[in-house]
């Protein structure tokens, strides 16, 4: 039987998994609810469990190597997650690629969600062909990844493509990681909540909660804020409106230090509020633009795959490096 | 005799020529004013004036490669200048590599100034031994350059590095590129001098125009801000005050976006103001940096010199390919 990868995605309310072959064409998948209790032990558990699931429905037994994207703070080198304030219970640092592979058998290697969602777009998506990339991912904060010269770039601190941390209002908005004006701060789903209860605490009407509490959810998603736009929902208009401004600076600033072909907007925010987002993004990028006309603004088009086969393609260098 | 290497610095005012080694060791030496008036082709003769004082004053004949950093829009591959904004009379593209091989019989190499200089911090300066690294260059304007994987990054439009151009206050003061907000708008030397003039009509006071005139000079020039700081100048500490907050903000969202281990700062005002300046910069950096503690922040080390010791680098890789 041919070898395949693994590929998971671990998010803060899901796990998707994929089985692929070496070229990562996609064998078989299974998809699950983030345990809510019982940190990195309960996860691995799942973890396994849809990885089981995902061999059967591909009929699959072997694996050559499984690679893993999980948000926080992680060093590739050794598949330690450090800490990740988006799973519960995940305070202390823990061994995960050591753990997986004594699970599993398999060589594990582990990265941020992040940029295991650009390895995917770069491997089989929307920046497929290219080399010099800027990946921006608005979700519940806004992540980042940079692809130069066709390679994922780490850093030296393992934290490249913070452009969630690029400060576009010195002074402005308070953000979650404490400092201010972060474009996450204006941007990241987390933080337009916050925005948005704090107006309304001050008087301002809005629909967007009454919508959460009719789609029965505990926080401002991007299904809800969805709703609330095609609703006409001023304060949501309000929200995205400063989003894009702020993406507008914070992303062109990027592009005028590092100098890329492209730029390729993704997350959960992104991809639900999709091409019209993306347009708004490009066009208020223009005004900060350095080079003119030659850096393509495009949507991700892998969707909610994006970071599993990403994983996969990491899983497939360790046992076929390029 | 062995084979010897021309580094050149074209500059606003000044043009810097540098003779060595293939190590990069420094033979000889000369320095002449940049031609007012003629435009490329005065450019052309001066630099071949000096070029050949200093291969007298080094005692060589002979020139394996000659390497030229320019300011202004550079295509690297065809060694064109496209306009230099700060060169008189370099309005059409220009094409100064093969005019210089024409006229030198050596192999040339164009870069930008602000590249060449970050190449010869990298290679003889304040970088050595580094391989991540982002250069910003305080002058007229605010250049900058990155190093990452230990090689100087040009990028898809050859505009990496435009770190004076990243956006620090959305609709903030304007920039001399035409855009609000700019880095460069608060930090370089050209931007401080229209404010100054500006408050100075506004009715405030200051003793800038009148060190300027003592020194005749007719522009504010690094050494006159130097002097006005020291005598305790009001309006010039808080323009330096401005210019040290933008500067803070924006070179530690690049930092986060790219991630890098250290940070040289260099160009005429940068390396007259010095290691104060450096410190300011530093401290106005950590309110906005993603990781702590990890990043290096210095003073250029090779001063005047490092332009022409960058471009004789480039020039050292045509003959003897790293």
């Amino acid at each position: 039987m041919n070898p395949v990868l693994a590929g998971v995605d671990v998010g803060g309310t899901k796990i998707q998994v994929v089985i692929t072959t070496l070229e990562l064409e996609v064998l078989g998948q299974s998809r699950g609810a983030t345990p809510p209790t019982g940190g990195p032990p309960a996860v691995v558990e799942t973890l396994c469990i849809l990885l089981d699931q995902a061999r059967r429905s591909a009929g699959v037994d072997g694996l050559a190597a499984l690679g893993v994207g999980a948000p926080g703070t992680i060093d590739k080198a050794t598949g330690v997650v450090a800490r990740s304030p988006n799973l519960a219970g995940w305070i202390d640092p823990y061994p995960l690629g050591a753990e997986l592979e004594r699970r599993t058998g398999a060589r594990v290697s582990v990265d941020n969600d992040v940029h295991a969602g650009m390895l995917g777009e770069l491997r089989l998506g929307a920046a497929r062909g290219l080399t010099d990339v800027l990946g921006v991912w608005f979700g519940t904060g806004v992540g980042g990844a940079l692809v130069l010269g066709g390679e994922l770039r780490s850093g030296p601190h393992g934290a490249s493509g913070e452009v969630g941390h690029v400060c576009v209002h010195p002074g402005g908005r308070r953000c979650g990681c404490g400092r201010r004006g972060c474009l996450e701060a204006y941007a990241g789903r987390a933080s337009m909540e916050r925005r948005a209860r704090k107006l309304v605490a001050e008087g301002r009407r809005t629909e967007l909660f009454r919508i959460m509490e009719r789609r029965g959810v505990d926080h401002l998603n991007s299904g809800v804020f969805a709703r609330a736009l095609a609703a006409g929902d001023d304060l949501a208009q309000d929200l995205i409106d400063d989003a894009v401004a702020a993406a507008g600076a914070g992303i062109a600033s990027v592009v005028n230090a590092v100098d890329v072909e492209a730029v390729v907007i993704g997350g959960g925010l992104g991809s639900r509020l999709g091409e019209p987002f993306v347009s708004r993004v490009a066009a208020a990028m223009q005004p900060h633009l350095f080079v003119t006309g030659g850096v393509s603004v495009r949507a991700a088009g892998l969707g909610d795959l994006a970071g599993a086969l990403g994983a996969a393609a990491a899983a497939g260098a360790l046992v076929s490096p390029a």
